[in-house]
C-alpha cells in the first residue's frame, strides 16, 4: 500500500502529475487522442469499390490453394460500410449524386454536381478547406471535370457540363485564391478548347500547367495543374499504372506548401476506371485498376506514418457492373485465369475492329490466354456489329459477345452495365478515423469530413 | 491551480482514488473491460448472407424516395467483413466448409463436416463449450443436420450424411452429457427413420422431445430436441416467421439452466433459408428470410440488454447466388415490387405443376404483383418441362422462366445458383466484441471464439 507520510507536497504533485499521465495514455491508447491541429485529410476514392471488387483483388493476388491469402494495403483499414441512395426513388446513385453526398453531406439528384435537389450550391470539401485557409488537391486517373473531382469543387446542374465544370476550375474561388495547389488527372481537351484556351491564360496567372506525365518528378511549384491525356487516362492495364505517381507528387507539393505556413492539406484521390471497367464488365481491367488503386493507398500510409496527424478515409461512391465472384452455378473463381488476360476489352474491341475478322482469333488469344472451344471462337467470329453502330457502340457489340465468354471461363459473374444499389466499403487511419465505424450513410461521411476542415 | 495545504492524508488518499476512478472508467469506455467471468455467446449465422442481402433488406424495408431509410437491427453493430474461401484452390465455399470454419477456426475442403482437410475431427464450439461445463444450444430454419448445425456439434467426411449426423446429434458426448442443452429447427425424417427411430429412445433417456410448434412456449426441460418438419421448415414468405419464437424459447432455457449452476451457454441461431432463397434466385424469398433473421436478432439484443454479459456475433457463411441491386443497365432497383410478391418461387413452381397451363396466368398475377407483357406472359406459359425432368428439375424448368422476368421487372441481378467468393460482413456487440473488428478470415472468427470459451 501506498506509504502517506513521504507524500511532501512536491510528491504528490509528481505521484498526481504521474497517475494522470497514466490516464492520458490510456486514453492515447483507446484512440481518444485530443489533437488540437487538426489533421491533414486525405480522401481516397474507388469509383465503383463494392467489396466485391476489393475481394476480387485480394484472390487476384493471392495463390490459389497455398492457404493463406496476400497481404493488401486495405487489410488494416476497414472501419465499416456506407448506404449510398440517391435523392430519389431509385436507391441506385450515379457518381454525380454520390460524390456530392461524399463532398458536401448533402444527398442529391444522380448527375448533380455539389447542388442539393433543389438546384441550390453547397459548400464543398474543398470550398470548406479554402475557407480555413487550408491547402487543397485533387487527383484522378480520368478527366480531372468527370463527376467525382467536379463535385468537390464546382456546383453545376449537370454532371454533362464538362466545359462549364472546366470553366469553373479554372476560375479562382475568389480574386487570387485557386480552388486548388494540386489537380492532376486527364481533360486536356476541355481546358484547350477552340473556343477557349484556359491554358495560356492560366500560365501567366501563375499556374504551372504540366501535360508530360514526366514533368510530375520535376515539378516544384504551385498551384499546378496536371493534364496528362486528352480525356482519361489508359486504362492500368494497357500501360503503366499512374495513381500512385500522382499522389506521391501531390503530397510532396501540399508537403511543401506546409513548410511555407503551417495549414493543413485536404486531397481527394480517386481510383476513377475501376468504374469504368465495372460498365463494360470487364474482369481484367477492374483488378488492374484496384491493383492501381492499392499502390496509391501504399503511398499514402507510408506518407501517413511519417506524419501521423494525417487522416485517411476509402471509401467507393457506389458498386459498378453488378460484380460478383462467381458465375453459373460453379463453385469456384478462376483468378489466375483473370490475371492471365493482358488488355482491357476497351482495346481489344477497337483493335478487333481494324483487322478482318479472320485475324480476330489469332489476335484475341495471346490477349486472353483463354482455352476456348471452337463453339466459342465461332461465336466470337460471328458477332453482328450493326451497320448504323458508330464508335463505341461498334465495340459494344464486340464486347458483348466476348464478356460471357470471360464470365464462363473465370466465373465472374456481371448484372448491369450501370450502378448497384449495395452498401460500400468504408476505411480509415489516422485521427479522427473513429467517426467512420459501423454502418452510415456516404451523407454521414461528407459530413463528419467537412466537421473535420476548422 | 490544486491547492496542496490542504492534502492531508486522507484527502490524498481520496484524491488519488478519484484519479484512479477516473482512469478505469476512461479505459472502461474504450472498451477494454476487463470481465472475469466468460460472456454467453450467441452466434448468428446468415447463410449467404452477404452484404447485398442486407442492403436489400434494408431498402425493402424503406420507403423509396422518402429522404431517410428504416432502421434495421443491423445499424449499429457492423464491425468489419471476413474472406470465406475453403481449403482448396476454387476460392468459394460451401456451407459445411464455412461452418466448420466458424465452429472449430480450421479451414478445410468443401463438403467437411468438423473435420480438417485430413479428415481429422477439430474441436467444435459446442464441444469446448460442453468441456468447459458450459450450456449448448442451435437453432436452424433447415433440419438441424443441415451443414451448418452440424459442424457445430459433430464430425463427418461428408455433408449429406445426413443420417450419420442425425446419429452423432442424438448420441451423448460422454455417458450423461448431450451435446446439446437445446436444438430446435427441421428435420424430423433424419430422427424418426425406418432403420432407426431415435424419439423414443432419447425421450426414455430424460430428453423433452417436440415436434409442434405450438410447444415451444410451453416447454421448461432440457434437454429439449424440437422437429417442426420432416425436413426444412417452411420458408418465411411461405408462412409465419419462426426463427424468433425459436430463439425466444432456447433463451428462456438456457437462462433458467443458469439459475441452477452459474455457467455461460454458446447458442448458435441460424438464419438458413436466406442461402435457399439465393440459390433459387428469389428476391422476394431472401427479403422475407432476411426479416425472419432481423427479427430473431431483435430478441438476442434485448436480451443482451437485459444480460449485459453476452456477446453476440453475426456473421454469414458465405454469399450465395450473386445477387446484385441493379439489372440490366438501368439506375433503380425496385423494392416495392420485391415486397408486392407473396409466395416463394419454391411455391409457385410446386403449384403450377398441378395447375393446366390455361390457369399459370390467372394463378401467378395475384402472387408476382407485376405488370408483366403479354409476350412475358407467353414466355411463361410456354416454357419447357423436359419429359425426363422429376420433382425439382420439373419446378427448376419453370423457374428459369420466371426468374429472368422479376429479375428485369425488379432490376435485381443474379449471377449463379452457386455460392460467391466476396467478404462477408460481421457484425459483433458485447464483451469481446473488439476482436472483430476489420477485415479477417472466417477461421479467425471460430478462433476467437473458441478462446472466449474457458
Amino acid at each position: 500500500m501506498l506509504s502517506l507520510k513521504f507524500l511532501t507536497p512536491f510528491r504528490i504533485i509528481f505521484a498526481i502529475s504521474f497517475i494522470l499521465a497514466g490516464c492520458t495514455q490510456s486514453a492515447d491508447q483507446a484512440g481518444q487522442q485530443q489533437n488540437t491541429t487538426p489533421p491533414n485529410i486525405i480522401f481516397m476514392i474507388g469509383d465503383g469499390m463494392g467489396f466485391e471488387y476489393i475481394s476480387a483483388y485480394r484472390y487476384a493476388m493471392s495463390e490459389p490453394g497455398a492457404g493463406t491469402l496476400a497481404p493488401t494495403p486495405f487489410d488494416d483499414l476497414l472501419l465499416g460500410a456506407a448506404t449510398t441512395y440517391p435523392d430519389d426513388d431509385t436507391w441506385v446513385t450515379d457518381s454525380a449524386a454520390s460524390a456530392t453526398a461524399l463532398a458536401t453531406g448533402v444527398k442529391s439528384y444522380n448527375g448533380a454536381i455539389g447542388i442539393d435537389a433543389n438546384k441550390h450550391p453547397q459548400q464543398n470539401m474543398m470550398e470548406r478547406a479554402r475557407s480555413q485557409g487550408w491547402y487543397t488537391g485533387a487527383i484522378s486517373t480520368v478527366h480531372v471535370n468527370h463527376a467525382t473531382p467536379a463535385s468537390f469543387f464546382t456546383h453545376h446542374p449537370s454532371r454533362k457540363m464538362y466545359e462549364a465544370i472546366a470553366d469553373s476550375l479554372a476560375t479562382p474561388l475568389q480574386p487570387g485564391v485557386w480552388r486548388f495547389d494540386v489537380l492532376l488527372g486527364g481533360g486536356y481537351r476541355y481546358f484547350s478548347r477552340d473556343d477557349k484556351n484556359w491554358l495560356p491564360e492560366l500560365q501567366q496567372q501563375g499556374m504551372t500547367v504540366i501535360t508530360e506525365f514526366d514533368q510530375l518528378t520535376t515539378t516544384t511549384t504551385t498551384p499546378v495543374l496536371g493534364l496528362f491525356a486528352a480525356e482519361a487516362l489508359p486504362a492500368a492495364i494497357d500501360d503503366q499504372p499512374r495513381l500512385a505517381s500522382m499522389t506521391q507528387t501531390a503530397l510532396r507539393l501540399l508537403t511543401a506548401k506546409q513548410q511555407q505556413q503551417q495549414q493543413p492539406f485536404a486531397l481527394m484521390v480517386e481510383g476513377s476506371q475501376i468504374d469504368w471497367c465495372g460498365h463494360a464488365n470487364d474482369i481484367a481491367c477492374a483488378v488492374h485498376e484496384m491493383k492501381d488503386f492499392a499502390q496509391a493507398l501504399d503511398v499514402v500510409l507510408a506518407y501517413q506514418k511519417e506524419h501521423p496527424n494525417t487522416l485517411i478515409v476509402i471509401t467507393a461512391d457506389h458498386s459498378t457492373g453488378g460484380l460478383t465472384l462467381g458465375q453459373g452455378g460453379e463453385y469456384a473463381w478462376y483468378s489466375q485465369k483473370v490475371m492471365g488476360i493482358t488488355a482491357s476489352l476497351e482495346v481489344m474491341t477497337r483493335e478487333l475492329l481494324e483487322l478482318p475478322r479472320n485475324q480476330w482469333r489469332e489476335y484475341l488469344q495471346p490477349r486472353l490466354n483463354l482455352e476456348l472451344t471452337e463453339e466459342e471462337w465461332h461465336r466470337i467470329a460471328a458477332v453482328e456489329v450493326p451497320a448504323e453502330a458508330k464508335g463505341r457502340d461498334r465495340q459494344k457489340a464486340i464486347r458483348s459477345a466476348i464478356v460471357p465468354i470471360i464470365s464462363s471461363h473465370t466465373r465472374t459473374g456481371w448484372t448491369t452495365s450501370g450502378h448497384t444499389a449495395v452498401d460500400v466499403p468504408v476505411m480509415a487511419i489516422g485521427p479522427g478515423s473513429e467517426a467512420f465505424r459501423g454502418y452510415q450513410d456516404n451523407t454521414d461521411i461528407g459530413k463528419a469530413l467537412l466537421k473535420l476542415i476548422r
